[in-house]
């Protein structure tokens, strides 16, 4: 097919060219076309209605309706046995008796016509299918039963559906209106850019309209409703190949495949289109509703926030968080840091935006010396020439000084954007703001303008529509345009991180991978030294320790070792050691041994009579460090994950700890073990010496390529404590369960 | 002048029956009126305008504008040389020459004219005057010194000044139109309630202009400027006696006197006043601007966060937080718990609104069993009875649903307010909304609808507008309306404590007053043992211990004590003790004591050699407790604060701590602790009984008595450890630091 345009002709119709409006990156990992089948929802040559309606404001009836409204330019097929004629096309009494092949066919049937509808639409090779129907997972089993027909339906045949229980699909390109929403009333005045993808229609829509509605350009509109066969990664991952989508919005209750979100999340941070996700579910009313709601398996949200930070994806708590980033990413300006420039004409709001950047971690430095002496040069001598630099009213009376300031700061070296709020249309001149408009077009900075109040004058009115057109943001509000500029900056630095190359290749040695495999198949539960042995395979550190298996012995080991030692219990009947006595510290001398090692057989013989006792370790003693937790555990969506906290009451009076998806790169490592709030621990308290944070990234990091490599042998694992020294870690105490 | 009206004569003018629009509750603390001055601004007979300009687009045309075309009904007095007539009024060359009394003046004049205009003003016996004027404190020591003479020149003369640098004062009741801000263009379409005090003009107007327009009834807007005379809380306290107001927004960059502002927030609280409050300058880069722009002294934002928590002023993040708190307020209805119900026709918005919910502390319970099976009576099967009540699309067709289920949810004892997002006003017929209005009108529990989209149809509008009517807050997005809620429950129960009785009366013996205050009178730094001796005479529980002055002496303590012991050397030179090796621990023996003594001498020699030695303490060892520090600090505006928080890591790495001012009630001491992160480790963890919070809360309130008494004497107290025992406290160790 090329790049370019392919011809289709119709049976009776026009001969027509439709521009093939995707381009594929062949890095990218995106499904191949062909096979996928999605073309045929956004560009199809033909589109049925199956149950069309002749009243317009049915769902039924709305697709219909909206065809013809937008000029869609391929061929409309009613079918409904109940009419001859709708809105001036032929009606046709069945699916079969459509004269063309169809590509894409709208299911508006009630729920017991559904399954017939589409063996019908396969029987007609029908390319593609959308189900409004609803009835189906989302209110029982039953309806799972029912769906999960549709779904092997679509696999026998080929056949791709969206749905059931859906809005539908919108691709405003081609005039592609298979839905019943109310978006097919919209006028698309800034066409271009935002494609939403939502599993919660009504939500979705509402979210999709609002955001229309204040400015922000789009590009198609898609419910994946229940997601019997295509799901919202699906989409998302054709729209990264269509050049008319530059960002994406998706409402999210819960993802199915983790690894396939993953893959599309990492392609779309190659390819520079920003994923926003609304992720509901967060708390535990939340989760509880959203299990009576979706047939969604809701993932623990603290992974899927892991998972967004990792990949690149902004999660948005509110609709306007969507409005603003995309009014900002639309200008096409990216920030080059996080340094921002405030230029105001009132001093409050000068000081509300600086707390504001702060907030959402933004830094407003000071300028250099040279913009000081600029601004200085003509400013007022009560104004500020400092960040934020404040004009004071007096640019109502002078008001060359608005773009002297910005021309100033725009040049600044320590400036990557300059953030405006007070911009008051109430004074500003044609002039001026030409002056201004000039200026922002001879930098390549990012410039957001934040009116703290325009007034509604048809001056401020042609005002704004000209600073729109230049592609510059307003966001009023100054906590909208700070956090909307973090997250730009944020995606940045994602982007210039993908680019040096994602993953860490610590490429494990195959007889360690074989060694841990053989270990791992052992029946029964691991023991510690089990499981240090498979940690020292991958090349993580643990201490210098043996097993014993008589007093004597043990102290002959401990000698060796060198003292003081610790003597832990081995067995796998028994995972949590301490709380059966089965752990003696510090000890000293031979006569201690003799004593701890009959202690400890005691205790476990007592507290766990039907254990079998493999032996008891003698360990050496670890001086110093801090003490962390380093863990895996398997999340449903999205498989082996890692974990990371410091021990003692960060773990279990704060829950202070980060998680990532395995497998992770260096550079999520690092920031997951920033990430915790007690990271000042690390860098050394009371005097001690910072900790050694390159080894415990190194273990981490080994860890991840552990829990990759054996995701379906590990259920969970922790590393705890993991001791991290001045120089190197050690791992005290591991506790590996293995999957059923 | 009673509760009613008071007549006015004027000199050639009709007789005037203005309306007394203030009721003072004699219980309150607030200023005598008479004696304040402040009515003339509200209630003036006359409004001079010194400067005035017929060019009314000028800051000195537009008051006479302004109070001509609202109608303020008494004399309005131009005074400018330059004019024989402005408007149709007269126009008068000197203040002088103003034909009757003058209550308030507007000045308008430049900078150097100002003291002079002023002092004519205080000849001609003017009540009160309103500055415009800028170019005072804020530039510098020279406009500061300009400002010292206004400010004395009103004590002098009795004149009470708002400004100068402000844009003067709004009052709508009576049409005062003190001001050149654009408010005077509005039209007030939802007269009363909420009056706004700005310390910025600029963002203060913003604001207020905003919330107008987006429903909030008003009644006054005051910018303070720079606070020369009268300060923001003058205002506050005016207001609160006015029955047309019944909630403030105040805009805040610093207070100066933070025990005016709390009598002030405090009779708001008794009066049911609330109080929102946006403060500026929270973070390094703010207040550094804040520092540089205003002649506010900025005070420590944790106090300040502090002292709004304690004295129920709603502490507002963004502009819309003032307007969806003054919607939900405006309804009149308050809710007497936490509970939401949560009624939707859409999964999605239910979740959402859950979720927002619990982020807000709001609890979202399970319904009780007999609302659950009257939702079942009337839900479709794939519909949920479950909090959050999903009516689904079924709504659309059986609009009776909608008003079944808000009654069932209404009736439910568990449920305190009902929140309804996605109401969406596309499917709403008129006859479905009168029932829900009535049902409503029916119940005495808040509802707030959030309409996830509304159209913009006619018969929407018109919807919209009866809801309105009735006082139903509309808050479109759902973490907005959450905020709003959840801010209204907790001022509900801030004013339930209130009710209850605020302070705690320790009542203090006047031994120990006495006590104190000579061990406070002796010169130079005070020993651990002597701070000992103070917090004991407050009866705060300490440490048994004794001084001793040999090896010897400390060994007969220690057996007397009880072993083990601590020693700790004394100096009011070595504040801290451990740094100079002057502090053993854990000591056994006599032997041991006697060691520990020389060594701890030969320390303090080695590290202190000019210290002057006062003794050794002989200490007994606290066994076990959690280790938690308590500690009062001297805040430039608020005085004496109380600062809490768990001993180790928690304060040194995480800062983990909460601040309240003194004098602190028991609810006071009560939130400081639970408001920790940490507090779980005084609840027990890691099998450890639970800490004696009530003791620690004595000790709390007794300390908070103690800074309040010597809050000349004390700087600064540190209480570090308190050990907080199963059954009662000890102080280990304090630190008092006295003030110079």
């Amino acid at each position: 097919m090329g790049g370019g345009f392919f011809s289709i002709k119709f049976s009776g119709g026009p001969k027509l060219c439709l521009p093939v409006s995707r381009s594929i990156d062949m890095e990218t990992d995106i499904l191949d076309l062909r096979q996928s089948g999605l073309e045929y929802f956004f560009n199809p040559r033909s589109i049925a209605v199956i149950g069309a309606s002749a009243n317009f404001a049915k769902p039924s009836g709305r697709p219909i309706a909206a065809l013809l409204k937008k000029g869609y330019v391929g061929a409309i097929y009613p079918v409904n046995p109940r009419y001859t004629e709708i809105g001036g096309l032929p009606c046709y009494p069945s699916i079969g008796a459509v004269p063309g092949p169809i590509d894409l066919a709208v299911v508006a049937v009630p729920l017991e016509g559904t399954l017939d509808a589409l063996r019908q639409c396969a029987e007609k090779r029908v390319k593609a299918a959308v189900v409004f129907t609803s009835g189906f997972a989302e209110v029982g089993a039953e309806g799972r039963a029912l769906q999960q027909q549709i779904a092997e339906l679509a696999r026998r045949n080929g056949m791709r559906i969206l749905g059931p229980n859906c809005l539908g699909l919108v691709y405003f390109r081609n005039s592609v209106m298979a839905t019943f929403s109310d978006i097919v009333e919209m006028e698309n005045e800034a066409p271009g850019s935002l494609a939403f993808v939502t599993q919660s229609g009504a939500y979705g829509e509402k979210t999709f309209m609002q955001a229309a509605q204040e400015g922000v350009g789009f590009s198609s509109f898609i419910s994946v409703g229940n997601e019997a066969d295509l799901q919202f990664t699906d989409f998302i991952s054709y729209l990264l190949g269509d050049e008319r989508t530059s960002l994406l919005g998706v409402y999210l209750e819960g993802a199915k495949d983790g690894a396939n979100f993953r893959r599309v999340a990492e392609a779309a941070l190659r390819a520079g289109k920003p994923i926003l996700v609304k992720k509901v579910g967060r708390t535990k009313a939340g989760a509880r509703a959203a299990a009576s709601h979706t047939a969604s398996l809701a993932g623990n949200d603290r992974i899927y926030d892991a998972f967004f930070r990792q990949t690149g994806i902004i999660r948005i708590e509110e609709l306007r968080d969507l409005t603003s980033f995309a009014l900002a990413f639309q200008s096409g300006r990216m920030p080059q840091g996080r340094n921002v420039g405030i230029l105001t004409d009132s001093g409050g709001p000068g000081v509300e935006m600086a707390d504001r950047c702060e907030e959402f971690d933004l830094l407003v430095p000071e300028l250099t010396g040279r913009t000081r002496a600029q601004l200085e040069a003509c400013l007022p001598f009560f104004g500020s020439a400092r960040n934020p630099v404040d004009m004071t009213a007096a640019v109502m009376t002078d008001q060359a000084l608005y773009g002297k300031c910005l021309r100033a700061i725009f040049a600044d070296e320590n400036i990557d954007m300059v953030v405006a709020p007070g911009f008051f249309m109430a004074y500003v001149s044609p002039m001026l703001l030409g002056d201004v408009l000039e200026i922002y077009r001879s930098s390549t900075k990012p410039l957001v303008m934040c009116p703290v109040w325009a007034d509604k004058s048809p001056q401020a009115r042609e005002m704004i529509a000209r600073v729109k057109q230049e592609g510059i943001p307003i966001i009023p509000e100054s906590s909208d345009a700070a956090r909307a500029m973090a997250s730009l900056a944020w995606y940045g630095e994602k982007r210039r991180q993908a680019a040096v190359g994602l993953r860490e290749e610590t490429g494990t040695p195959v007889e360690a991978v074989n060694a841990v495999a053989r270990m791992l198949q052992s029946p029964g539960a691991l023991t510690e030294y089990e499981g240090k042995q498979i940690l020292a395979a991958y090349g993580i550190p643990i201490t210098r320790e043996e097993m014993a298996s008589s007093a004597e012995e043990a102290a002959a080991l401990a000698r060796q070792i060198g003292y003081p030692v610790a003597l832990k219990v081995q067995s796998p009947g028994i995972p949590h050691k301490t709380e059966v006595g089965g752990i003696r510290l510090n000890l000293y001398t031979d006569a201690q041994v003799h004593e701890a090692y009959a202690e400890i057989l005691r205790n476990a013989k007592a507290h766990a009579p039907q254990a079998m006792i493999a032996g008891v370790l003698v360990q050496e003693m670890i001086e110093g460090g801090v003490e962390v937790i380093v863990g895996t555990t398997h999340d449903p969506v999205f498989g082996p994950c890692v974990m990371f906290g410091l021990g003692g009451i960060f773990v279990e009076v704060l829950r202070d700890v980060s998680f990532r998806v395995a497998p992770l790169a260096r550079p999520d490592a690092e920031e997951m073990i920033r990430e915790v709030k007690g990271y000042r621990v690390l860098e050394g308290v009371r005097g001690r010496p910072p900790a050694d944070v390159r080894a415990l990234v190194g273990v981490i990091l080994k860890l991840s390529r552990l829990a990759v490599d054996f995701a379906g042998e590990i259920e969970e694992l922790d590393i705890n404590p993991l001791i991290v020294l001045p120089r190197g870690v050690r791992v005290a105490d591991v506790l590996i369960l293995k999957r059923r």
